[in-house]
């Protein structure tokens, strides 16, 4: 039994204000060199996985940090040259991709790594990315989860079309393939059509590893039915035990084994070799933040005016409902009981989200985030976590290099991969595949 | 100048019995061990690119030939990693993509291999295909022609969308971009809307180099307008000189200088150090094509019943007309062609087909295919080839040792990359940001 602990990469830190520290390269956010090393530091410390978030759009202004990035499957592809065992996590959308693409690159993506591939599968929330997709409105939050519902049954489908053993490749014959282990879909659905099978053979996982990570009713109600793993946003001890509980149940509920699904909130540690310390590089970065950028933003998610919100007050007391909201339900949740359980004025609010971005910051010493993972871990909160560094890539170093021996000589966290694929990592099998007929058993 | 040479790669060899040879790996096509060192050896030979062909589609049966593949902008980037200076060309749908998603991840390839991607751009004949993206019905070809025309233009947007200083990574005042240098396309068109700015800085090789390999009327005029390479099948210097003449023709009239339009017929050499010895070679493979398998597929490109193809005949008199044909157009009549001039039985045309699938296969010794290029090159019809070897890695091994070196002694091809970028094998100027603004001359 091992914790399962991933390395969140974005740019060059989770917070926001990173890219202006002396240390920081603005432009490292473009540079396959700068993920090749981050992801070798993390194999170094047998982390599970590295985890890239996407979505397919430009958010907001290019003002205040580095802005775009290399999108996830392609830059995974990248990283899986230069490391063995460490798991290669994408996300990419089910409202803006077609199942037959996505499902391809995963597959090739899994063969290419010798069985590494994750999907972290989102329904991509915003109206700036529906106009960049033929669309004039954001479609309905139930209706996206419904279609990626739908899209994973599909993908499915696709993963398993080719039985491990169509492929025979006899010379001699000639006969390369038995085309009776081929499995076209033959889908017909709400949502798609797709016909023929996967033009790539059934690859090592058999399928990615699935992680999801919206926290929504209809989020965790997928989460039950497909994932993994998942990424969860939690600032308090009660409620990620609460929502520990609530997923497993619900994957009880929906018939699957509760074990089989990780869940993996996000933890923004700032380390230093005192308290002290670790606050001042805390405080650093968020004097570094820019607020006028930062107040916009927040406006936005809030669904309010930039004016309603003054930099040394609290939030507005009357906000939109979340029943209102088609976008990223959870993270307005969060972002406001965040605000009200601590009473936070709005320059308090951004400096927590400028650097967690809704996630837990934690600053402390290695011993004390140590403390902080075994106390979640062995009390019903968390299965491990996504290690969201404050700065890349010398947080990942600080995590991996101390904080990481600790855990292990608790005995909480692996000294060794336990094979070369992802789910060996999550202590998974190699999913059956559906089509395999059962063996008639020869007495 | 010199002139330019591909190496297309696919499974072990261009010759779909290529797998059956005592040297060759069955399974090699989803290995990225084998694509590694086709691309080293490529680059060895200091040729233009590698290309990778493709469709969304398991064709046909997996029973004869190796079947499926790795998804090329994924598998190009693993090459990318082992690779310094050749070029990289994935072949991508525009009828089956979305211009958002298919731009940035050939923006991303393009800032992972310093700017080495290419795009051949097809728009994908065949049911088999469009069944696996929602539709019951091929769309017709001139439907597809001009979604591509649509899509090559919000792709220039989208590529262009960044100006090349819009990123400027200000420390000190926390400027990291300027906004007034991000151009969102605001595209309303027939086939997209395409609102916002691409989420990835602008590559590179400011967009990748653009090939297009359809030789139907309609693709003709979209290469003329867009393509900076052309892939082409021809089996004569007079079809290929007509081919190049009509071509360089349409690229004047569309504006554009005729020399950046490179046209490079498919080569399949065998060779042989004797001739004799290449053509046994040649004859090796033919007698190990599966002839039934070979011609259900013929039967499929000439929309003709199995059963009225007999193996010791010819083809049959009536067959439909290229018009009726909404596919692939120009290579049904490059096969009906072939087949008629020079009296082919069905069993002639499917070891002409199996070796050469409709591209011109030439066996000899390593000056006569030296000879073969340089006589097609000096003749007008062709800038350079796209080199299929039969089988691989040993075919290419041979071309880049034996056929290149005397290419080079007699000053047709390079013997250094002129610089890193695949714009610059090609002798192309990277494209001026339409959105950049004339800087006033300071006096």
């Amino acid at each position: 039994m091992s914790l399962h602990l991933n390395a969140f990469l974005m740019t060059v830190g989770h917070h926001e204000a990173a890219w202006r520290l002396p240390e920081s390269d603005p432009f490292a956010h473009v540079d396959v060199e700068h993920y090749r090393n981050l992801a070798r530091i993390a194999e170094r410390g047998k982390l599970d996985s590295v985890f890239l978030a996407d979505s397919p759009v430009l958010w907001n202004s290019i003002g205040h940090r580095p802005a775009g990035g290399l999108e996830p499957t392609v830059l995974l592809t990248a990283l899986a040259a230069v490391t063995e065992h460490i798991g290669l996590i994408a996300t990419a959308s089910t409202t803006y991709n077609e199942p037959y693409n996505l499902a391809r690159r995963f597959a090739s993506l899994d063969h290419i790594s010798g069985g590494r591939a994750g999907w972290n599968v989102v329904t991509t929330a915003g109206l700036d990315a529906a106009r960049n997709f033929n669309l004039d409105e954001l479609p309905a939050h139930a209706d996206r989860y419904a279609r990626a519902a739908e899209f994973l049954e599909v993908a499915f489908k696709l993963w398993d079309s080719w039985e491990d053993d169509a492929p025979q490749g006899d010379k001699a014959s000639g006969i390369w393939g038995d085309d009776s282990k081929i499995h076209p879909p033959e889908h017909a659905g709400k949502y798609f059509q797709v016909a023929g099978a996967l033009n790539v053979p059934r690859s090592p996982q058999g399928r990615p590893l699935l992680v999801q990570a919206g926290s929504s009713q209809d989020g965790k109600e997928l989460a039950a039915r497909f994932a993994e793993a998942v990424f969860t946003a939690q600032q308090t001890l009660e409620d990620a035990q609460a929502f520990y509980a609530d997923l497993k149940a619900r994957t009880l509920a929906a018939g699957r084994d509760p074990a089989t699904i990780k869940i993996l909130p996000g933890l923004v540690p700032a380390i230093g070799s005192t308290e002290k310390e670790a606050r001042e590089l805390e405080e650093e970065l968020d004097r570094l933040i820019r607020p006028e950028y930062a107040v916009r933003q927040l406006a936005q998610v809030l669904r309010v005016p930039a004016e309603d919100l003054a930099l040394d007050r609290e939030l507005p007391a009357d906000l939109p409902d979340e029943d209102q909201i088609e976008g990223a339900k959870s993270r307005f949740t969060l972002i406001v009981d965040l605000a009200r359980r601590e009473r936070l004025t709005v320059r308090q609010l951004i400096g927590r989200l400028g650097g967690g971005r809704g996630h837990r910051t934690f600053a402390g010493t290695p011993e004390q985030i140590a403390d902080a993972i075994e106390h979640w871990y062995t009390h019903g909160a968390a299965d491990g976590f996504n290690i969201m560094a404050p700065v890349l890539p010398s947080g990942l170093e600080l995590f991996v290099e101390q904080v990481v021996p600790i855990l292990q000589q608790r005995g909480l966290f692996r000294t060794e991969y336990p094979g070369r694929t992802l789910r060996e990592s999550y202590g998974l099998p190699r999913p059956t595949n559906t089509y395999a007929r059962t063996e008639a058993v020869v007495g």
